[in-house]
């Protein structure tokens, strides 16, 4: 990355700016949210893109349940309020990861327009790209492939507010992305990949 | 950043590995935590290193309560358990961006033995470095450089439970750094750079 450094940087004890970290670093932090249905292949998608952009020499990092649930949000249960909170946090830590300058691939299946608005909002208020990818994924294809046994378990009543099931999901109204069953990750990736470019979230490596 | 890109990488729905990763961005994801007084000079070292880090061509990011009590913890006071709280959440925050690969410099009074122990033990248990960096500026010193009047208060008796007047701020035991007041902070920048080499938690770029 030595080939990065930047002579502008004055060396003082303030933040390094934005636009400096975005010059040196040939990317502009944002966050990209994966949202739909359990099993709907949102954290694959998010997976091959995060080794894609590596792969290129950019730096992305995925938020999801595991690092999430075990970790931050471990205190907190699938209560209406608790849910609330879990998508408030994680959207707050985005934030976060975007301001660093980071490319963070957030994916939750987040089933409710209100919470989705309110991280984006957060994020616009502070002039981060926000950029909703609807994993627009059938239930019918999401219970077949059932990765985790949970639709079986949500129809046999063993799991209760199941998404899908007996908890709504709320269609994203307006997503920047959406993405279709028919095509493969590797697809899906390269689509979004040309898009943060075309964004110029992603600058152009020689 | 395009000179790192790895040939070793495969393109799979997997994480990317810390090992892939600290090889091709040159270093290890670590947390620093920066703790002391209020006044003590935390912020502005872990400004100067940040600069100093990225000037070098090193990814860094400082976690502050500046970010911190605006969004992630807006819903937390200053009662004990809030405060606890508090810490777990930003310790937690930070030991995802060390996973992330990125060098976090966490700059919180956190006057808690206790607190500051369960932050370096979800380190240590993800085999993630955290390196604690004790400020060790007299209170004399903080209280006559009070940069945001808080002192001030707190003799007035205006802001209560305040950190080294009437709440105690507790040592740390076994600081892998210890920054005293004589130094500047460029100076001390220079030496945790140099610790950051010798521990292979950043490797040399040409």
């Amino acid at each position: 990355m030595a080939e990065n450094k930047s002579k502008n940087i004055v060396w003082h004890e303030s933040r390094v700016d934005r636009a400096s970290r975005n010059e040196i670093f040939k990317q502009s932090g944002a966050t990209l949210w994966f949202t739909g249905l359990s099993g709907s292949g949102k954290s694959t998608l998010a997976f091959t893109l995060e080794h894609l952009l590596i792969q290129k020499g950019y730096n992305s990092y995925v938020l999801d349940g595991d690092n999430i649930r075990h970790g931050l949000n471990n205190n907190l249960g699938f209560s209406d309020s608790d849910r609330e909170e879990n998508i408030r946090r994680v959207g707050e830590v985005s934030k976060l990861f975007a301001d660093s300058g980071m490319i963070v691939l957030s994916s939750f299946i987040s089933p409710f327009e209100k919470d989705r608005h309110q991280v984006r909002d957060i994020h616009q208020q502070d002039e981060l790209p926000f950029i909703e990818v609807f994993i627009d994924t059938p239930i019918a294809i999401c219970e077949e492939r059932d990765p985790k046994n949970l639709y079986v378990k949500a129809r046999r009543g063993e799991i209760k507010n199941f998404t899908g099931i007996d908890s709504p999901y709320e269609i994203p109204e307006n997503p920047e992305l959406v993405i279709l069953p028919s095509a493969s990750p590797e697809k899906s990736a390269e689509s979004i990949f040309t898009y943060l470019i075309d964004q110029n979230i992603l600058q152009a490596i020689d």
